[in-house]
């Protein structure tokens, strides 16, 4: 492939280049010195579930593979083992070395879904940080300013609202940054929120007397629900090990508006085949015709064809072709549930009983919002009491699930 | 000495006590412990000579150690070693191992001035910190906040102003600070630009569950100029090692509004006597009496009282019984001189040669402030031509160098 494909390819959905002409420099250096690109992505493995939000960079490191380039996996196990010394933030308590190994594979596990892992190079950090000393970790931190450093939007606003930044966060970006002279990136990618970790690698390789890596920016999925990004703590992500029939659903319940940008960054339909579909839709079809084939393409890439057509088929029957009345109902007999010895149950309990997967919150809140049904009416009080006598009982919890409670 | 007593003597001349009831409390733990105290002072070994502004502090040290106590000098090698790798700073140019130990070497004779050194502790920070990995380095960063050191006036002040700060910098008052953990310091004494510095020491010792150290402040004394606190860098200093005569004739040379803080702080009279002299003053006596009477005991101090008594003989006999034309005059032929193949000279040239220990641009600022005179008459143009044929000239420079230049 010339050098100006491959940029028409790489560039395709990245949303930040830096420099400009980042990509087309690299690849024509690359050229030049007849070698592959080494392109860098980071990995805490404090959060080793990964979401469509994480495939958007995957499924572009997957293009730079599939060119033959170089993917380096860097699994930050060096502060993800120290973690927040303070212990005030509860996201980086301090791994075991057990831990981060567990979770280092659970994460190369599910790259696989994406990457030909086999062959990625995976890095430890520790492996050049474990054996740095004080005097050259100032070093290191001589490096940058503290007006540099503020210009991460997030310590500047802890700061300009008094909120505390403990000195060691401020040297966290920084051995990220080192990261990138020990493998020599050629390019560093990540997700738009990663800009300013990314160009620390930019600076510290031309301090070291190094070529600067190119920061490859991607954007940030929007979750679900539309109105964050994607991501664990907003209950709004797509797993990449999610079941297809979940996969599938989880697609079909979001947004209209969100459709394009989907399209564009979760399937691996081509440019031609993107705006054919995009332009059916501005002729008027039907949003969901749309989506099914979003969802189809989905459980495809992380399952299988076969899964897909099931999945679709599925959705079809559960939500599209019936009525209430007509749904499968899953059968579950109380005396399979530990509620058997009482006569009366609170329907915050039962529900649990039958979803033990969601948490009592995320229960009660669906109650709350109607989002249960009992024989077909609403019960919004988690508080109401079934009756043994009165069983059996159809439950409808949210959209997807049905269950058909018997003595 | 009952501990009210010692704190009587103690608190003369201390500016800042950390906490308030910092000296009365450690005293009584001590005695309650049936113990000595701790008393730290750190030491940057880039810059080894001693004035009359240290002084105020070791003296004060020296009544501690009287008592018993013992006093622990921090020789701050492993941050004096590393320097300021950024470079930018001119004054923390990374020293080596035989740097830091002539400059130790040089500080701790001129220590002994003052102390008792033999019972001195003399310990080298780099022994705990030399051996620390980035995982402690950071574990310690984590202890304070970025509000917290920037408290600290000259970071706020360059932050405020956009000039650059390392973030190394930030690193520093926290390995002051550690050095407090290791020794177990009861108590810290500095300047009160030392007061961040050490309180940084108290709150390590609190995080490492230890009892926090007093801080002990003691004023900044003013240079002989009476402008800006003593420092090298502002030439106004009274070095430890200056030979009496100079030693005298500096005391002699400041702004008598100096001459309470002086007597306050640089002399060793008791406070009775100290009292009797301020009154003398006030009751109209010549301010030059009470100078003289400094300028002994100050001599007397670090030289001898019979070296004090001949500085004052000398400083009478120069400036005061003599009008210029009876001067002893240093007599210089121009045959010793690298001018001697020139027929005329700039005034600078030849006050260079004369004083070649003084800088360029310091004679210029002399010559021009009109403290320079050719044969009694003021010269203040520094380019100004003294020709061969005049010779010989009496040359006046400054207040106390009087030359006759011969053929």
């Amino acid at each position: 492939m010339s050098t100006a494909d491959q940029v028409t390819l790489l560039q395709e959905n990245v949303e930040i280049f830096l420099p400009d002409n980042a990509l087309a420099e690299k690849l024509a250096l690359a050229q030049k010195e007849n070698r592959k690109l080494i392109i860098k992505l980071g990995f805490d493995p404090t959060a080793p579930n990964l979401h469509l939000g994480h495939a958007v960079v995957l499924k572009k490191l997957r293009q730079f593979q599939d060119l033959g380039h170089t993917i380096v996996i860097i699994i930050g196990d060096f502060t993800a083992r120290i973690g927040d010394p303070t212990g005030k933030n509860k996201s980086r308590l301090p791994l075991s070395a057990e831990q981060v190994q567990v979770n280092a594979q659970t994460y190369v596990n599910q790259l696989s879904k994406i990457l030909d892992v086999g062959k990625c190079q995976i890095r430890y950090n520790s492996e050049w940080l474990g054996s740095m000393d004080m005097g050259q970790t100032i070093q290191l931190l001589s490096q940058v300013t503290l007006a540099q450093i503020m210009q991460r939007t997030d310590f500047n606003n802890r700061f300009e609202k008094g909120l505390p930044i403990s000195l060691h966060e401020l040297a966290y970006p920084l051995l990220q940054g080192f990261d990138s002279t020990q493998i020599q990136a050629d390019i560093e990618m990540g997700g738009t929120d990663q800009l300013f970790n990314c160009s620390m690698g930019r600076q510290l390789q031309e301090s070291a007397g190094l070529p600067s890596q190119a920061v490859l920016c991607m954007p940030l999925l929007k979750g679900i629900d539309g109105s964050a990004k994607m991501s664990k703590s907003e209950h709004n992500i797509i797993g990449l090990t999610d079941e297809p029939q979940e996969m599938f659903g989880k697609i079909m319940s979001i947004p209209d508006a969100l459709l394009p940008e989907y399209l564009h960054l979760v399937t691996d339909f081509t440019p031609a085949q993107k705006q054919q579909l995009l332009a059916q839709l501005e002729q008027g079809d039907n949003p969901m015709v749309l989506k099914k084939e979003i969802g189809k393409n989905v459980v495809q890439q992380y399952h299988s064809p076969e899964t897909a057509q099931q999945a679709l088929a599925f959705f079809q029957n559960q939500f599209q072709n019936k009525r209430f009345e007509e749904k499968e109902f899953t059968q579950i007999s109380l005396a399979t549930l530990p509620l058997i010895a009482q006569n009366s149950f609170s329907l915050l309990e039962v529900c649990k009983m039958l979803k033990p997967e969601e948490s009592k919150s995320n229960l009660r809140r669906l109650i709350e919002a109607g989002s249960v049904t009992v024989d077909g009416e609403k019960a919004i009080d988690a508080h109401s009491l079934l009756l043994r006598q009165n069983l059996p009982l159809k439950i409808k919890i949210g959209k997807r699930s049905f269950f058909e409670l018997t003595v």
